[in-house]
């Protein structure tokens, strides 16, 4: 009978609901740890190669959530997750949902809320690693929410990458995950406008490549140094490089003369000035997270 | 008589206009390579030290230019090298000019044309350094212009810092380096603004820099594999990180909801936008270099 009214028995360690891309790798390095697991995804064959490797299928979310005390989302976005869980917290209460859709703090703090309201153990995830990372513990995973569910399950956790708690409040490990990334991405995108510079003159990206890759990873020895400032909050230090000093007027006029939109940059030029004509100009370069504070 | 009249008889291997921290810093590394010097500076007292340490001190350009067959100006901007060379464009036929102000490559190419019209040979310099790193080739400048220049001075110019010559357009070595200090300008900004995200929830810039210093370090290896795909021109070469992958909404939003000024993100989202409205959402985050070619 279970076998074809679905596997109404299953009865695992954790359930993985979503196997896209993340979701199936997550669900995989369970399975290559030794976890008993029951896998879901709204549509329907993508479980094939998972079910090959030991795991149960359950056919509805509901199955999949009775089959195991942790329930792992790991779906497209915020609203997929609230569309999927939400017919299921009855089945929920009392077992531990971690949760590592992308989302943003503020939708984390509400999906915690919404549990705690369920009875429903939370905690949050946020992924700093591609699917190829998870397993040999080369990616990064930031936590916050229950700090006892952490505790229980960290041996669990740790099967994917490297663990980091960062506190009860649910929305803090997105906070981290996406400060992180916001550098990342305007890094990226300060190599794509340098590489589009260079190419007016005949550079390939290549030959900008091979000289702006050591260039950044030397400058961000800075970063500490910016810190140190911006935590003591006194960005008259001696030794700095000054917001005049860091005048990009070159950079944004040399841009527009080669016919390349200098828009990221002028970004930057345009925090910078917002401080220089408060009458800061002569204090440190750091003091451009003061335009970025509150009053955007 | 040359006691009291200023030096009009000095004779020595290069001359630097402009003593401010950079070309104090050039003087003395020259000096230290037991080139004779001559130095001057448009307002008095800042030679002292080069002079005690062998320099001979002009009290006009003219006589700076004409005691050397060599010319090195290291002034503000490129105004305060047109307004103090131009008069001195006569004292200046026959000899070779260094300029290593900073300037944008068009002003490098005006000024390499002018120089060509007074019979003056012009290779314009970018510096990419701090004065602390001069002398111990710590740093890189880069140069374009006079080939000729380039490679008999060679063995001077070394004295500073590793030396790059970028082809005979003097608009290159300042392009260069100014695509440089955008990446970098933009990867610093970038990290003032993951530290203003997660100083809301309370977590020190230390604390942040201590994780985004590494993690964008390890990053730059991917800027190798962009260039590959830009130099390719084929954006749709497997394996990549998707523009619609790389929709920054969350980050965007999350800066927002904290309160953070998301001016820097939002400028890098809408050259992502700009190619998925064009219809390239699933081709590679490379193609924002797109976004920025020509049509800004
Ligand atoms: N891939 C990465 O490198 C990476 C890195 C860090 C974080 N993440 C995060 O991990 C999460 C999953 O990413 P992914 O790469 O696995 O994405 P993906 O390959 O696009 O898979 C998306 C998954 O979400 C499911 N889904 C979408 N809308 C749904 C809905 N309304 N109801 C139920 N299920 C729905 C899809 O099911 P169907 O098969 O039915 O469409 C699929 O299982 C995302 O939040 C992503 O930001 C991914
Ligand atoms: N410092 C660095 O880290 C660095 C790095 C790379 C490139 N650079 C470039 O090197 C150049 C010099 O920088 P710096 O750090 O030495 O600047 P600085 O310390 O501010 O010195 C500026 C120099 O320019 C002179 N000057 C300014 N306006 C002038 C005018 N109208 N006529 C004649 N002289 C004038 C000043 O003379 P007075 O003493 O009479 O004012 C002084 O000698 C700049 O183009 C800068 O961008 C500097």
């Amino acid at each position: 009978m279970s076998e074809t009214t679905g596997n109404s028995t299953l009865s695992t360690d954790v359930s993985v609901l979503g196997l896209g891309a993340m979701g199936s790798a997550l669900a995989a390095a369970l399975l290559d740890a030794g976890r008993a697991v029951t896998v879901w995804n709204r549509t329907a064959g993508r479980s094939t190669e998972l079910v090959g490797r030991g795991a149960g299928a359950a056919d509805s979310v509901s199955e999949a959530v009775l089959a195991s005390p942790v329930i792992i989302a790991c779906l497209f976005d915020h609203a997929s997750v609230e569309k999927t869980l939400g017919p299921a917290a009855d089945e929920l209460r009392g077992r531990t949902l971690v949760n590592v859709t992308t989302t943003t703090p503020n939708e984390a703090r509400e999906l915690a809320s919404w549990a705690a309201q369920h009875g429903i153990v939370y905690l949050d995830g946020a992924i700093m690693a591609v699917p190829s990372m998870i397993g040999p513990r080369a990616g990064q995973i930031f936590y916050s929410g229950s700090r006892a569910a952490y505790d229980a399950l960290l041996p669990t956790l740790d099967v994917w990458a490297t663990s980091e708690f960062h506190g009860e409040d649910a929305g803090r490990a997105s906070l981290v995950d996406l400060a992180m990334l916001s550098g990342m991405y305007q890094m990226f995108t300060g190599f794509f406008h340098g590489a589009a510079m260079v190419a007016t003159m005949g550079m390939s990206a290549a030959d900008f490549a091979a000289r702006q890759a050591p260039f950044l990873a030397a400058m961000t020895e800075e970063l500490a140094g910016y810190a140190k400032v911006i935590d003591g909050g006194d960005y008259t230090v001696a030794g700095q490089q000054s917001l005049e000093f860091s005048d990009l007027s070159h950079i944004v006029r040399a841009s527009e003369e080669e016919g390349v939109d200098p828009a990221p940059i002028a970004a930057v030029q345009a925090l910078i000035s917002r401080q220089i004509e408060a009458g800061y100009g002569a204090e440190g370069l750091p003091r451009v997270v003061e335009s970025l504070r509150g009053e955007g």
